[in-house]
């Protein structure tokens, strides 16, 4: 058996657990699949998976489980009658949670003798085996790097460090920031929407743009980390000005501002705090403590 | 005379302007500067730049001004005295403000017979120049094609229309972009260096998950010309659920939530419009009516 093509039980097939398989299956791996409703395994079977009739039977299929269900709740409920099985084996979990639900399953994977790995994959099912895609590991790198060649079936893995809740940490880091700039770029298609440009036409400018921003948030990364925050390229107090013409130009044409609002607010309590002449990096010194502790 | 030689008056040498009139001096233009405070022209005389002793001289030094001053207002004021020598030629107004002041400018500058070009500058001082960086521009476009290997030495020339107002409203609509993804990045930066992990570590996963997130745009932007929203990927409901992860990994951590906390009531509005079933790109049927409308 060569490593590529290690046996893998995958627990869960929902629209991401069924990607999970099917990428895995793509690469040439023995797959059994287990699901609570039994009859979604259809289309993994039609493609060479084999279908579990107990969970038992889909951990028991090789080495590594590779779990994705609803949450850390449905994942006890599916895996603790038959945690015993686990002991010696591997258990990716990819189910979505917090730091704190990827601590207590590591404890408890390792109270039955398993090894445990934590995951997030940052991506939708339709880009799942796509190798640009991250998925996120975090917990023992023995475990990980045992598993390396089954995990790049499923895109690009990056292990984060052996703590085991950094996977979830960046996971809900990286949503909000996919949010963030999702509700800003939704805002700003509705601006220039308001004027007759088409969001098709708007976007790839928008895209463009993102590449000059992220140009700023690596020299930014330095700044936050040295904690200073030089404003030699444009300062908060510049942006609490322009803020003003987005504010008009979109509060004019019925364009709903929360956004834009709080962002304002945001620089403002960064400038009272003394960062009107940083850059925008300066903005993190207000982040850190909640709004009622200034 | 080449057409990529021709000469220029730049007005306004601050931070923006003097990087316009160093760009346009390395492409090989004769450059004539002016500035409220003259002696800010310094480093540019150095570089080859003529120094001109009012602001008419620097408008008759060729048929083209490139003006970039704090604001509107102060652009008339520098301007208003020597509109005449502005009739046929041409002025490119680089100074940021609202769509109304572009047309306002385009306006005045009809009636004096200049042809007159509104921008906005998508970058800060130092990637003036970078043909890989946008200047948006918006109005006759004969006078950009006319002044377009002009224009190319600031950086990537983009016209956007006739209507001059287009380049202000696009340049409000990426700011509002930039301050939401930068604040998202800077909220993730500060979550997870509550753990202990680094600014320098954390954004280059950011900067990849950015890419991942403009594939999102793309295939949303369709949806949203489409006024359909189907959420076979990820829907408002699943990512409702998801935000609290980031809620309690944050609020827990000592980070401000303000901005995720926003986002989940946008989202929240989506869904209780009906939208929980579609994708993301469904949330801009809520930006589109202000928040007192609904
Ligand atoms: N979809 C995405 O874009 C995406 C991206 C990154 C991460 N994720 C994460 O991946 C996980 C799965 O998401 P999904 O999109 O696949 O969701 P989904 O399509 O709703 O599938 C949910 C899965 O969980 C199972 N399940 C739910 N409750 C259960 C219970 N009490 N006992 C046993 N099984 C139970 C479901 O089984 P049945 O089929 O029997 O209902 C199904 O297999 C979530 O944690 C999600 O946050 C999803
Ligand atoms: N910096 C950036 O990253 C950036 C990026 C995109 C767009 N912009 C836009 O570019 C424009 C200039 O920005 P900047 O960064 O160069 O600002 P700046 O360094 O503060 O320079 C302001 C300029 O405006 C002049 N000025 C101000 N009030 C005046 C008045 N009443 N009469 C005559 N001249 C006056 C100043 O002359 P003195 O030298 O005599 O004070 C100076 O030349 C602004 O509209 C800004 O929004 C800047």
């Amino acid at each position: 058996m060569h490593a590529e093509n290690r046996p893998v039980g995958v627990v869960g097939l929902g629209s991401m657990g069924s990607a999970l398989a099917a990428a895995l299956l793509d690469r040439g791996h023995p797959v059994t699949v287990w699901n609570r409703t039994a009859d979604k395994a259809g289309p993994l079977l039609d493609r060479g998976a084999r279908q579990a009739a107990t969970v038992r039977e889909a951990i028991e299929a090789g080495p590594l489980t590779i779990a994705c269900v609803l949450d850390h709740r449905a994942l006890r409920t599916v895996l603790d009658p038959v945690a015993d099985a686990l002991a010696g084996r591997s258990l990716v979990n990819l189910t979505s949670g917090s730091p704190e639900q990827a601590h207590e399953a590591d404890a408890w994977a390792r109270s039955l003798g398993a090894h445990y790995l934590d995951g997030a994959v940052m991506t939708t099912p339709p880009g799942v085996g796509n190798p640009e895609m991250m998925v996120l590991y975090s917990g023992a790198r023995t475990v990980f790097e045992d598993h390396r060649p089954t995990l790049a079936a499923l895109g690009d893995p990056l292990h984060l460090g052996d703590d085991p809740g950094l996977a979830s940490l960046y996971d809900a880091a990286l949503l909000g920031l996919m949010w963030s700039t999702m509700t800003g770029w939704l805002h700003g298609t509705a601006l220039v929407g308001a004027e007759g440009t088409p969001a098709t036409a708007y976007t790839p400018v928008a895209i463009r743009w993102l590449t000059a921003v992220t140009g700023f948030l690596t020299r930014y990364a330095a700044q936050v980390d040295a904690g200073r925050y030089p404003g030699d390229d444009a300062t908060v107090d510049v942006q609490i000005a322009a803020v003003e013409h987005l504010l008009h130009a979109a509060g004019s044409r019925g364009v709903d501002n929360a956004l834009p609002e709080l962002l304002k607010a945001t620089m403002e309590r960064a400038r009272d705090a003394g960062h009107g002449a940083d850059s925008f990096a300066g903005v993190i010194e207000v982040l850190r403590k909640p709004a009622g502790d200034r």
